[in-house]
């Protein structure tokens, strides 16, 4: 049986590069070459045992690569081509996914922690940062990269920019919203260009690392605030005229980005939250307007499936977002300890890594 | 000046029927004879001081009578027209009201506990619980009652009926949805009423008191739980096979049914908050998920305005809810203190009292 | 080769039953055994011609029945199990289906007249009038029935419930919402009562044969029209007290009905059509308000899928919705070629059909 | 009685400057002095007598100017106020303004053409092109100017912006969306520039001036089609890889460009139209796809009202949105009449013109 390299977690604070089988495929699947991937915050959170996966899986979630063979049942595509899958991967057939809710595909049941089901690779089956991956259902997964564009082009797609821009998008920004992002990482800066994207003539960044205010303007926030520096809440305030926000998306998962993404909120509007959060989270009843503020506050997982990934790449190459820039430091597979090591400690400025086999 | 007899917030603990002078119109006001009104929890929030307005204010918002005068500017009513008009008074010109947030009327900002500027009646101005009624904005306020229906037939349209359907159609339920409403006094018998007429093909309600259980399933519960003798959580999801509520309406403001909303929840659900609540509320991390569930929660104050008044009296008059059945005692105005006595702590199996001066 | 009895369109004016091999599934299909199917206009169309398939089709898209044998790659369901499948049924994975447009299913392409693609039973591939159907993408489109619910119960899930609700749907019908249905065959009706359900207050139905204005009223209908023996557009604008109509669903296929339904919205109203048409339609300038009167007109192909089957079934098994009246005649499938006779020509108050095999 | 200058339509063919009283304004009432006002394409309409106005009417609906005096019942304003108002002026207290149909303000029925009840300017009540202005409804309608901003930069707001976005936002534009606008005058451009605000990430612009293409290319399409030299429908398919696109706006008011946009349609895609129409309107059936297509058709008219103003001025405020390069032409007031001879004939590469008293 071939083998392949892959990154494999091994317990709280280890993962590491194995030898394992290249993965076999059933009649739905595709197996994909991986040509770049990348390490997620979320991976930082396996590796350090706060989100829980079994041992001997090999994690990672943003894959780029060629399609390397296909199932017995799979049409539409072809070996050889260069395709991405998103994080999220759907099956398309669910009744989750027939209701629109693809990100929670999975037995329509939910007991305790069970939701995520649409979140596979790197979770519940093996992922992408390795040699080879292989994707369920295939047909509502793969997706085409226009020949134009490279792998690091589209190497945010999977992941950074579909939750970053739904945190704009479940916030039902409207032309000429203000909106606030709290906390400046790859999702917060991707949730910047889409409320950008989807009109908002007022956007405001938060956070202390002065190199991502600085990305974030770049992306289109008009104001960005040091919360070292100045008061968040007292900011956004002046800088409306006392209205607040019409929407703010929290990009961080604490109780200090929650409750301040309310705190900033005009009656009426919505808070939008991306975060993994670890703990519970506090409503205070005065933000919450003791629940007479008509506020509505979304979760959202990444949205996944080809047609979102198809959308996201057209994004790319009309030139209307470009998420190259979150790139700062390359890595060998054979070196994605060192990349872990790097990224799981937030060194050297670093933003995303982008890994190649 | 003359004199009307009004129920006048005192301090805490105590409503008491005054005299007070009867109410002077400005250009865009309507002066209203009452000719019959309620009393609201929201009235007890204020009686026991939970809710602070300032002493001497009257009480009340639920106000069906007679139009008396009409101020200068007002075109489109006459004098003697039998009339109605919401709990909340949206103006029908602020920026608020233009966006869409008509019950967060007000100067557009947000100091603190300032949300629900459109709410006014027995909470900034005076209220309903009297002879006379100042209604501010009447052209965008007075809602024209059908000839053939009675005051009583449409008391519960000013709060009642509009904040319970506002619970359905805020959680956007959809043709085949499974709804729960946790708690069934008025407003959350109301949100089953709503349920059913937005489409839900299963509605299980909860409560402790068999009364309630009983006028649920009158007004379209499928299921009934009775939360004292059977753990509502485990029996939803029993009776949903596992998968869960698509829509919880949370009817009281407590940790407890709110917290149970979230846990009902399928992936992608909605909680649907009523509730006036008194402290901080909690998030378990388990129930919202992680923030990876898509979960929207919303609340939501009632709507008003002489347009959804006018819809509700529709629906009202086309049979197709009827919640005369909630009117369970009469009083006169001259005795509300006594209908305050009985309604504050619950007596005789009260749901809805009527006052009548 | 085991062979089976089908109708199967010959040539316009000719359905025969024939026999035909029983169909071979490939590894993402069904065969179902048919226990109850129906005809539709659709059909009729079909078998006069006006609407082009390939001679030798078996024609029929409603299909009830028990799962004979399943594709090598699905799972969820086992052999023996009683489903229904929707008339469209969409695979799930393309990015129509993805993107929300189900029904739309297909190559993402459209040359000429190749919309409607997820309609594929008696249109691209052999119907259900026949003892045996293969069901493509099955587990994207096969529902289990509920056990107590008899295959007349949920004959009409599969078209009629599902067209006729999204009538209303698609509509966007609003608590309070008066709304006038035009043709009221089996999908009208459907239509009144998926209007019912989500919340309107005034229902207007329009027809000129009594029986079925006799229906329509007991599915929800408040007023019903004669259009024989009064004009609609003054009876619904008398109705409205000149306000108009808030939703017009159009049920026919005809410029007249479209026409009417455009000219009783109130300004800022919606056109939701369901109609198959055979010509052009005209869109009078005054009707249209000059392009100035914030109108939607939208026209909607059935909604398939299991969830949608999923969900239509419950709406029956609560009793929300009982259309089992429209089924007025019985036969069994050796006997379809009068089954079409008396269908097509509308004899003997014909509403709809059940065919046993 | 004070007098002022004034356009006023004296019959099909003329419109002329004349004296006029200063109008006298009522309680809910503002007068303006107008600073900068435009003629907007429907005035060339009036002014050919193909739209019917009262004769003597003051034309135009454009202002922009300073606040003269305020009705005895406004508040929230003070004289010398620089301000702008809608082309739309909703009163905001009629049930179609409290029912989201602002442009569709005024008494709640419709007779034949009487749509657009809310558009008052030079239509129902004297308009702008004047040196003074009466605003109906001041408190709903009056939008304060920041400070920075010139008349030129916010001259279209009240129209041609407010109209062009209301294209994109009607058509319900999505991240990722291929958009086409046909026709790129004024309205179309700012259809383009809203479709870019919205995320549409490929806009296709179509008409035959070679300026007007350029200027669509700098306000965001990514591809423009003169239809004189390429057949739009082919280019578009070609561009879109026989897909379509998923909206199509209308920009002009004929069969023509009503007709392609339903044409490059995909299934489930929607057609936003904008323009004017002079006379009926063809729906072929294969482009209108039998009616199986899933499509949406909206027409809108300008949305209004001081919310509206404030959120276009925040737009142009912050960079996001600038259509100063329409301006291509200025006249005085007493110059008028040669400016209509200009902009009525197209002469001289007109867009938009800037009129000062």
């Amino acid at each position: 049986m071939a083998k392949m390299k892959a990154a494999v977690f091994i317990e709280p604070g280890r993962i590491m590069l194995e030898e394992k089988p290249i993965p076999v495929i059933g009649p739905l699947d595709a197996l994909i070459r991986i040509t770049t991937t990348t390490i997620c915050g979320t991976d930082v959170h396996i590796l350090k045992g706060e989100y829980p996966v079994a041992r001997g899986l090999t994690v990672g979630h943003e894959p780029v690569g060629i399609i390397e063979k296909l199932g017995s049942a799979v049409t539409g595509f072809t070996e050889g081509q260069r395709v991405i899958a998103g994080a999220i991967t759907p099956s398309g057939y669910s009744n989750a996914c027939l209701c629109g809710s693809g990100a929670q595909d999975g037995p329509d049941s939910k007991h305790g922690f069970k939701v995520a089901g649409g979140w596979k690779f790197g979770n519940t089956i093996d992922g992408c940062q390795a040699e080879y991956l292989r994707v369920p259902d295939a047909m509502a997964n793969l997706s085409a990269i226009p020949d134009h564009l490279t792998d690091e082009q589209v190497l945010m797609c999977p992941d950074i920019m579909s939750t970053g821009f739904s945190g704009a998008e479940r916030g039902n920004i409207k032309i000429g919203d203000t909106v606030v992002v709290f906390a400046l990482g790859p999702i917060g800066l991707s949730a910047v260009a889409g409320a950008r994207l989807m009109g908002a003539s007022t956007i405001i960044g938060v956070d202390a690392i002065p190199e991502r205010l600085t990305i974030a303007r770049s992306l289109g926030a008009d104001h960005v605030i040091n919360f070292k520096t100045h008061d968040p809440i007292q900011e956004i305030m002046r800088l409306t005229d006392g209205r607040g926000a019409d929407v703010a998306i929290e990009a961080l998962g604490t109780q200090q980005t929650f409750e301040s993404s309310l705190r900033v909120l005009r009656p009426g509007g919505t808070v939008s939250s991306l975060g993994v959060y670890s703990s519970d989270l506090r409503l205070p009843l005065d933000a919450f307007g003791a629940g007479l503020g008509d506020f509505t506050i979304v979760s959202t997982l990444c949205p996944g499936g080809k047609e979102r990934m198809r959308r996201l790449m057209d994004t790319v190459a009309s030139g209307r977002a470009d998420l190259r820039s979150l790139v700062t430091h390359r890595f060998k597979l054979d070196d994605i300890e060192q990349a872990y090591e790097l990224f799981a400690n937030q060194r050297d400025g670093v933003m995303k890594v982008a890994i190649t086999p």
